[in-house]
């Protein structure tokens, strides 16, 4: 796609994010958007596409680190349960709870039970999110073979994009198979009627950040409150003496 | 500035970054730094676009929400403490705990005792964490008052930037001396030898973008470690066969 | 129950649940117990004879707060989760998120929306936390309606007590059938295979502790580790000179 | 002293407590008090005690576990400040920050110059704790080097005591002199004008248990709030039929 017709295309869908902001806002509204992907989808980015122009004391990322040795003996969910959205706000998780249904047990941090764990109580978990007047939506974005592989060499030779390739990276790619294989069970098993996967089409970086900012517009009411987009007249400023100065 | 220009600058400073970043996550260096300035300063933007290529799981933004009744009569760093950098992460703070030496006292959000407290307080409190590790760098960005009055005239007309004016903008914008006032004092006396204000011109948005992030890597010491940002050979990807598929 | 007996057998159950603790330690087991019942019940006695001789470390009260206002536009078990066990910890609950379930709807602090919701979610949110290891036990501390009227009458009169009737407790009082009424529904419907409801008789105040205890030491399995409760030696005393001193 | 006069003694000091509690409850102020001391000084039972008869929703125990890995790579007193009282709240700390004054150097779980920084930082911290409003209290538990030896001893050959004894204690006992030795200059170095180190004899437990609280009733401002000890006349309940029922 087209720089232009894209930076064309993505104002016109900001301006519609600004209303969603404002219904969120106005509504006390709670949001939470999961993405997931292979390394070089294009998560990170399109996440700083979404936020953008949008206000940072609604919009926030959730990107967290790998667990603690304390976090590790607790209740697998309880360190995201922390980063969920209060009323007013939308959390952006780059990367999320499913770590454990595809990363962890590909590259061995979970046990295979605690995997088969995950798998069956996520969609639990989720529900009663839901239930609780949270919206939920969970974005894969999908890319080829051919499109890893190229992004992955192009870091491999630009020493500017050089770190971008974590040793976890070089791993999971020489388990591109098994990554597979965990990624089309985790979509079959997880993608419930509340809350199914939403799958983006990455290899055009451009258009998948406009399909899935459209995605998330669509998936969630929100509604043109005219009044507060109105243009306003903005009284004269305070001048120098009414503040109590000479 | 020109776009062009600024892109080409902006590229070779996202390069210095990722090896600041390489620096930080290798010895695990604790960065917390501090943006403020009028509203309209373009703090936000600013903070993205340091942010633009960098890893999520390294830098992190605060833009605590307003306080809960709880937090209001807790500790005044406390809830700020919470969000310091863990070894390894890099906290950007839109707004910070110097909300109490402007927004707030000019806003009536606090008391005069409270302004006053916090402003014999705030040098020990970052003198503390100095002492302990974190490198605390504090930027004020810095606009003219035409520079904010065209910005929020702009804000004003168009609707899609209408819901960047909050009504704590429009109060904050009729008390533009009191601000002034605050701001003066706080620059002056929270400006310590451990811990300067660092003013940057924000009236060309580009401009003061550049010269933060210019800033922001000649305060903080890194390395290029020429190691990590070596181009590689990756080896050749797993076939289908030997992941034991058919 | 005679203090002298009593005694006896608390002495006798503390050796117990020192095997308990020493086990949970050791496994890195995870414990929550909830503690519910109505005003004078003796929750707080209870969970204080329980930890009487256990090591603070291991063994942690959790009595909340009413909610701050953000916490209340929460998901609403957020606030609870981050109070739950890492390994090795038993977290005592004094009144627990089963306030949603009778204090909750009997004094109108939510709605009976946000109650039913609650009585639907709860089963679910409780197995999710067993399956993840979480050990959960659930006291409902029984007391007939003579003897809260007795203990209410004394405390009304002793003002050494006068501070234990707290405003939502003479409410309550006045709601006794309502809050019966809730009880009943509460012990019907969140009493289920994995986490039942265990009814403690309350009326006698010692009788209840140590059936309580013993309840406590039924339900979860421990072992006597011999080793560890073994008599040791103690190596002699480092004198002044050893250490280095004159 | 003996047990008969103890009790007679603490009942009237728990009327006292009740009534500062009264006080932090209407005031919300907001109160922490740290308890220090060697193994076996008695600092739990001591907190235990002054918790008996008080309400779980204002005093709070803090007995926080060693630092997760995650933790260690933190400002060192992070941690704690999340544990700080909110308004209308006590903290209890069974050990404190001044864990790195004594316990960790001894055992060796920092470096000298974490301990170096700490002692140099913490009259800071807490100037800065106390500048805000929270009333803090210091606590050494003394026990001679007999009295630890006895409790010791017993510990090692009753089989109910014996879990008391944690590798740490023993290890820490084999070091008394060094420990002696960092005691004594943290007993110096950071009893502050604002934040002064007061001893309590703990060879006596009950003379000992009985003077602390003596001590935090002398240094918290309180008042008797007669009318919220008044006796009152509970209403007549209410009946089956009044609340809807047959
Ligand atoms: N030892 C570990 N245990 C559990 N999760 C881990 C571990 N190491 C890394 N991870 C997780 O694996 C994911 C991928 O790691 P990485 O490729 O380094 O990050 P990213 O691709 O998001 O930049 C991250 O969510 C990280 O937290
Ligand atoms: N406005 C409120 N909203 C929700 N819960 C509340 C509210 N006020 C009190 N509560 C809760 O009701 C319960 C009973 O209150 P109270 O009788 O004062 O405490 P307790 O009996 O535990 O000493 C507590 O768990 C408290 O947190
Ligand atoms: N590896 C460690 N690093 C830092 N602190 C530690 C470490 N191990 C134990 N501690 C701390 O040393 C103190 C004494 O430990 P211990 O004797 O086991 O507990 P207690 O005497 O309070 O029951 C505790 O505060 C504990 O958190
Ligand atoms: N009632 C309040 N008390 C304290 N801070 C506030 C309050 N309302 C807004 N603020 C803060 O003021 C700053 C400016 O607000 P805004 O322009 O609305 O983003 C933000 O940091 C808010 O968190």
């Amino acid at each position: 796609m087209k720089k232009k017709a894209y930076e064309k295309e993505l104002a016109e869908l900001e301006f519609e994010l600004a209303k969603l902001q404002e219904t969120v806002q106005r509504k006390g509204m709670k949001i939470a958007i999961l993405f997931e992907g292979r390394d070089a989808a294009g998560k990170g980015g399109l996440i700083k596409t979404v936020m953008r122009r949008m206000n940072a004391r609604v919009w926030r990322i959730a990107a967290l680190p790998k667990p603690s040795d304390r976090e590790r003996t607790q209740w697998y969910f309880q360190r995201y349960v922390a980063h969920l959205p209060s009323g007013g706000e939308i959390v952006l998780f780059d990367r999320s709870w499913y770590n454990r249904a595809v990363v962890e047990p590909v590259m061995g941090f979970c046990t295979p039970q605690q995997h088969e764990a995950f798998m069956r109580e996520v969609p639990l978990f989720e529900k009663m999110l839901i239930d609780s007047g949270i919206i939920l939506l969970k974005y894969w974005i999908q890319i080829s073979e051919e499109t890893q592989e190229r992004r992955f060499q192009d870091r491999a030779c630009d020493p500017r994009k050089r770190w971008k390739l974590s040793p976890v990276d070089l791993e999971a790619r020489r388990r591109w198979a098994e990554f597979s294989k965990h990624r089309n069970k985790m979509l079959e098993t997880t993608s419930t009627d509340h809350a199914p996967w939403r799958v983006i089409d990455g290899d055009d970086k451009r258009k998948g950040r406009l399909n899935a900012i459209r995605s998330i517009l669509d998936n969630i009411p929100y509604e043109f409150n005219e009044e507060a987009f109105a243009p306003i007249a903005l009284p004269p400023r305070q001048s120098m003496e009414e503040a109590g100065y000479e």
